[in-house]
């Protein structure tokens, strides 16, 4: 092993191997973006949040917007690797959209960056996100969902009026508004809706609602 | 009626009897503050779009911070309305919630300055809203969709289990959402999703949504 005083360049090397300074640099800039927007976040905060100097930003980004638009594709990317893993599990409906909707919930509660940023960029009227190709990040899961729900409907459990991408939309819209509301949402209901019990029963709601809205019903005798 | 050459002041009371200096100012702030947010709007910025001297704007709100928290509250007198009007109907549940879809995407379809002041305020973590007594707002309506979902389940129709708190809060996702995150939602489906077609599609699919969500289903025969 490498003495500090000896070599203090190789040793700061070994001690965090996997952290580059762009690593470092896009790390501050999540940080930074998700708390204050684009607008309001200048490079010397980035720079001085990072450690870095704000040369190492041009360097590496060109510019605060050309970092800007790689932190929404990071977020972009997280996000992703989620819908992506549900794509691939081949389930039935039922099933698919109970982890859909568990998926996102945990995703976005885990992610308050993924929230914030994606709220500043919508009003910022999706400048920057026009760089990312989205429709490709949905593209797979909602394939998955049109042939689960296809199927569902084949064996006469589900409504075959059901359209994927607004089935969909409405997984997105029930979880990310808890998230991106959660303020104005918590006085509404005079509690802290992300206490974990709460988000607990706000998920049970959420699967109850989506699965009984796509079953076929019967209707009951009068 | 008085000639504008011999008397331009009582000309100009009567020509716009109802637009006060102290409601210009605030229309300023409706405007400016949904466009850059509270943050990035200044007292020039008002002063100039409003056509008034700044110190106006301190002399009937104190300060742009006093004036923000009058948007605030306006922005909430409007859905307000919207939500007084549903409370009072005593409807059905099944229309009840029809209405309350209907009534929020059109609002919120009409209002785009709501939608974004709320969102950039709960980005500011809803400092402002907390001097506003949020629950108040919507309590009438819970209320309302309470006793009608009660009566639903008594009559075999409902679900008993549906918590009217929760579905109150998954009718705002479903339509907030929708105008929240157009700009991203609209790329996932590569089109204007705004478009007067695509807008009645959504607000069909949410109300068959709820609807079928809440009924009781009989299982169908295997």
């Amino acid at each position: 092993m490498a003495t500090k005083t000896s070599a203090p360049r190789a040793a700061k090397t070994q001690r965090s191997p996997r952290i580059s300074n762009r690593d470092r640099i896009l790390a501050a800039g999540i940080k930074l973006f998700a708390e204050h927007g684009p607008d309001a976040t200048s490079v010397s905060m980035i720079s001085e949040a990072s450690g870095l100097n704000r040369r190492m930003l041009y360097h590496y980004f060109g510019s605060k917007e050309g970092l800007y638009e790689e932190v929404l594709k990071a977020m972009y990317d997280r996000m992703n690797s989620v819908d992506v893993d549900l794509a691939h599990m081949l389930l039935p409906a039922e099933e698919l959209l109970k982890k859909i909707i568990q998926g996102y919930y945990r995703f976005l509660n885990e992610n308050p960056e993924f929230v914030r940023i994606l709220s500043w960029e919508n009003l910022r009227h999706g400048r920057t996100a026009k760089a990312i190709d989205v429709a490709a990040v949905k593209a797979p899961l909602i394939k998955a969902l049109g042939v689960s729900l296809q199927m569902g409907a084949r064996d006469g459990r589900f409504r075959s009026d059901v359209d994927e991408n607004q089935l969909l939309i409405s997984c997105m819209a029930l979880s990310f508004f808890f998230f991106s509301n959660q303020y104005t949402l918590s006085m509404l209901l005079g509690k802290d809706i992300h206490a974990p019990r709460l988000l607990e029963q706000r998920v049970n709601h959420v699967t109850q609602l989506i699965l009984e809205g796509i079953l076929i019903k019967q209707p009951t005798p009068a």
